[in-house]
């Protein structure tokens, strides 16, 4: 199958996605940070091909978000436990499972977060963990950092980042240098 | 391309990859998010080829994340703005983002969440509105919810939420229901 890398791309969700973004991973890893180890549980849970679960376990351990481990010898048998970068993936999954209950759940949550000391269930969200307040536009905005390429800057200094109603602005990229704009595929 | 559907599985994360999992989609919800709207900017910026960003923008469209609006009838054009529902996505990604600068970015961020007031760097963590708690096991675990099939139910109970070291407990399915584990792909 081919398919464009995004590996060369600067942008740190570009570059996540290149280890995840794989069908079949993230559901892995759901599994993985579920507690699942092995080979034939993920099997069993995701009724997928074993081709198919081998190359994207690999794919995993590669990436570093598990880790093979012996737990047989005789005969040899691995499981798969999650690495602490996998396991710091946890609150995207989790984030993810929020959108979804919120969106396509039209039957109730089939899975759902809870706390269990309250057995309450509970909706995350993000916020600054300096202040608390929740992330929302427009106090919070996604920037160019210290690491940022000249076309990120330029990508970012062409756009709206709070996304308010579309408005045309035909002069707007009028006093933007004239940057090569389809001469990378850095992002 | 053949690829085995996740729309059939209860699972809130298999519903959600089932709209945005495909290699490309969340990073047109990355651009559209921060503010791009029209095909050739979303071209532009991703470096991607036109029949597929329209096939890709047209499920989002169809999904519920994007609105297609006209905005010049002479020649007719449109504009894609996330809807609610493609707002509501927003944290996904910016969990994603936060990941992907702790462990794929060695050189330093490329683009980052800022607090606009302060010009701080925020590093978004996922809490409990309730009481303001990190979401974090063994406090805070993710279990079937009323909606919940059979099949989900067992999955859970076979295994260990906290996900802690992995021990070999060969008898832990002995007392389960002898289910069919390949019968569905229900998740």
């Amino acid at each position: 199958m081919q398919r464009k890398s995004f590996r060369d791309m600067t942008c740190p969700i570009a570059r996540s996605l290149e280890r995840v973004g794989e069908w079949w991973s993230m559901l892995i890893m759901r599994d993985a940070l579920n507690g699942v180890r092995r080979f034939d549980d993920f099997q069993h849970s995701l009724d997928i091909a074993p081709n198919m679960l081998t190359k994207r376990l690999n794919a995993l351990v590669e990436t570093g978000l598990l880790e093979r481990r012996l737990y047989s010898e005789h005969p040899p048998r691995h499981e798969y436990v999650p690495t602490p970068r996998g396991r710091d993936f946890r609150p995207v999954l989790l984030a993810m499972m929020s959108w979804g209950n919120r969106h396509f759940a039209p039957e109730g949550p089939s899975v759902m977060l809870v706390d269990t000391r309250t057995g309450q269930r509970v909706d995350p969200i993000l916020v600054d963990p300096a202040t608390g307040q929740p992330i929302k536009a427009p106090d919070y905005v996604v920037k160019p950092g210290p690491a940022a390429s000249e076309r990120t800057k330029l990508r970012y200094a062409l756009r709206e980042p709070t996304a308010g109603p579309a408005t045309s602005k035909p002069g707007r990229r009028k006093s933007a240098p004239a940057a090569p704009r389809r001469a990378s595929s850095s992002s």
